[in-house]
């Protein structure tokens, strides 16, 4: 919307995205049905318990979706000039990802049994895609940013089946299959697009307090709705309970810890509004991967706070580092809002895994359910 | 608050609305009661069983709530000097709409018995009112407003009476009840305001980056939350779970449908906010009608493209079209939102009706449920 | 971030911030645990009731912490100048705050077994804080709010410990123990401040349209979510069910009265953007403390209706008198907000419970459950 697009991408858009959402179509037509017993009376146990926990799904389905069409949108929405378009261009991703992720769901399985979980994982799928784009936003045209989307979906449900499935890493937040991924995805498709390229910093990508305003709206809606992200892949109960405390511990500690370590950074002790906007939502990408494990209140305040530290540092000097080195153009600073956190929240998920591995066989599996053992379950001996 | 009321409409308004607030208080002192076992211990089933759907049907009323004094307003405020009056005069119409509605359905049944449920009925009335005045949107005082609230509501309830209790119509998203009904209400309520009347655009009316930005914002609040408005009214279980589906598909796909459309439809292949502000959602006012009915998921896709597709057409031919010959002013363009994408949405349940039919003749009733016989269900012979 | 605070205190905020921080989490680690059965076998039946209640309460937990998080920052930032610094500080407050409530609760009962019951009571604690700092809003350093919040809290909870606990009063929505101690806490606060040193207006503190927008959006997200508020600490079922409804009927009787209002009190007849900001609230304020009583339908209406024009009254007319006589500086208006309509709900309260007593004593208890007699249980004889 902000610069025209040339001639010839004039009719890529339109003639591209038209194909897919006939494609979908046609798929859905063929191969795609409820999932409920009316639709399968062989299956019919699974069928009503996916319904009978729908009024606890589907608030926190729409609390995600808040999160994903409005608070990344706004939070998206920092460049003035480029706010719009911003906004435009996440919401149009995350229906494209979202619809892209189902059709591939349905290729694998070979049929779609469409219920309210499905959407979720591919709204999850969708979060990636949103993501990644941070890194070019601004500098990339809606055409480049579908194709990241195309790319994106598919790799995301590999590797998703790979560390999940295979690997058996236990992850509801998604800090290792979400945040990290896309974070490296991302910055690997800014590479592609810009190389070594060194662009001087466009007038349009200076914040100012009206765009800044906005994108703080944005990043207190992603604040308070990221318990539901977490809690919406956990077994309801005792986890889901864990989850929410955890994550709220979090993100509260990486709060706060954001407002001491941006008045250390800042030079005249100011607090930086891009640190505060970024710093905040730290804890909540760290935490993703142990959420649901007794890893103690105390530990999940130290991750939240060690995280927003390990984001402002980032912002402060990898940043300026790796746009010198390896001439890295990374818009949003997705590096240091998932990236960092999410290899710290992997970390630690190892470190819980070790010390609960050490203490279940100290204990002969004192807990009946086996929740003690939890995290990055990688096969360890 | 945008121009001084004469000086004699200065005390009408709060004159009327304070009227209108003492019979109100009048009415629930004399006749209104809680909904509730103890109130009334001869019901005790219906009461019990209200209460116990409480914390499945609140979250949804929240998130309707939020779409009607946030999102609509805030889709409202795309003309930048008449974004604050939008945002107050659509809070005090929901308001009064809302009150008025309930001392209505008391009147009816010469006593109101007020449980969650009813607030929501009184609501979807309210809708019909907020959708109305978009037509007359910024060359209306509030006396005006408050007027065409007053008559708009009992002529709602009694089509509604009509339409769904007498003819038997199945419209759990209020596609015919609320969405065209509302449409042509506000069309009707142009005409007699402004007759013939060809006023030049005013230059308040030309919107900024800033006031489609809020706007914008409004059109992904509404998108959201469109499932619960869908959601709300059905039957929990199987019929709320396609609920949900089907309106979230045809949201998405209408997303979609709009973004493709759009560029064709401008020159230079460049993306109108208008477009995307209201092409989105017109998926939503069309699947209205059969949201609840399990007409296939690829159906439900096809709506949504389709009604934002007539919703963008309309944008783009129909509107001047209507201006010139008819002097018809509409200024949110609530014919292409409501009025089009209604029609086809009870045109598709007549549709849905027809071929069910026929099947359910095939089938020998094979849904032992009944509910593949839906949508508009006239007497067909 | 307005303006760079003093070489000295450039330290001192990071500096104790970052103690809390480290108390905190050294508290945590070594008397905090997760309220569930795993960790507290013997408390069984308590634990696995908190996390069946988990999926009615957490929706409405969410609502609070955008009403917290988003509409009060937002109300706030009406300042043209000051709205980036007051969304952030508020987001400041509001995570210290609750961290030094859920350190408090657990230092008075020796450890903290923590549940999102207990996260709830906190933020309540932490509400307080916001409302009080609205009086010295602009003029104020992060340390000297901080400050305040160091105090408040601790006040707050022994307070609310001695009305709640040692008299016995029935406060579910915190019209006394929030509200009114809130207010009568930040004017103290302001006094104590700026003494009697009378400033003139600062041309940063006159709202401009587009300030208010925004604070009308944050009115308008308090509003829609206040049921939430109110309904959370309340017993599921009838309670809940009518604490929903009598606070929905007062804040839309409040709305409405203050259009009303406003419109006679401003010469012109013209609508003032503060009085709606502040007015349409002002039922949900007094009716907090009478919520769950089934005080009658039409005593919530007018009780609404009653303080909307009381708050509205006192920005005309006391404000103006209490910064003349006074000097108070009271920069939101919380005394015509939360003070005067959370005592004209305590009074209410009083009335109720008299009118109530007298009730039962005629009707030899004939509501079973007790639920008649309520609202403010002082030892009246």
């Amino acid at each position: 919307m902000a610069t025209p697009p040339p001639a010839s991408a004039r009719h890529l858009l339109p003639l591209s995205l038209g194909l897919f959402q006939g494609a979908l179509l046609l798929f859905f037509a063929l191969f795609a049905t409820y999932d409920e017993p009316s639709a399968a009376a062989t299956q019919e146990e699974d069928g009503t318990r996916a319904v009978e926990q729908l009024p606890n799904l589907f608030p926190l389905f729409q609390d995600i979706q808040v999160m994903l069409a409005v608070g990344l949108g706004l939070l998206l929405a920092f460049l003035p000039r480029y706010g719009l378009s911003a906004l435009a261009h996440n919401f149009l991703l995350l229906n494209v990802s979202t619809q892209w992720a189902l059709l591939l769901q349905g290729v694998r399985h070979g049929r779609l049994r469409l219920g309210l979980h499905n959407v979720l994982a591919a709204e999850f799928a969708a979060v990636t895609v949103l993501i990644s784009v941070g890194a070019v936003l601004g500098r990339t045209s809606p055409c480049q940013l579908l194709a990241v989307a195309f790319c994106e979906v598919p790799v995301y449900l590999a590797s998703e089946w790979l560390v999940v499935t295979q690997l058996g890493v236990r992850d509801v937040g998604g800090t290792i299959t979400i945040h990290v991924f896309a974070c490296y995805f991302g910055l690997g498709v800014s590479k592609a697009l810009f190389g070594t390229e060194r662009r001087p910093a466009h007038p349009k990508e200076t914040p100012t307090p009206r765009s800044d305003l906005l994108a703080l709206v944005g990043t207190l809606i992603l604040w308070v709705f990221w318990p539901s992200f977490v809690a919406a892949p956990c077994q309801p109960g005792d986890a889901q309970h864990r989850a929410i405390l955890n994550t709220f511990l979090a993100l509260s500690a990486g709060a706060v810890t954001t407002v001491v370590a941006s008045s250390l950074l800042e030079s005249g002790g100011k607090l930086s509004l891009g640190h505060l906007q970024n710093g905040s939502l730290a804890g909540g990408v760290a935490i993703g991967a142990l959420a649901d494990v007794p890893i103690t209140l105390a530990a999940s305040l130290a991750l939240g706070s060690l995280s927003s530290l390990v984001c402002l540092l980032g912002f402060r000097f990898l940043t300026p580092f790796l746009a010198r080195r390896l001439a890295l153009h990374d818009q949003c600073g997705i590096h240091n809002l998932h990236g960092l956190p999410g290899i710290l929240g992997a970390v630690a998920s190892v470190v819980a895994v070790l010390v609960a591995s050490k203490d279940t066989k100290r204990c002969q599996l004192s807990h009946a359910d086996g929740s003690g053992v939890g995290g990055l379950l990688l096969v360890l001996g």
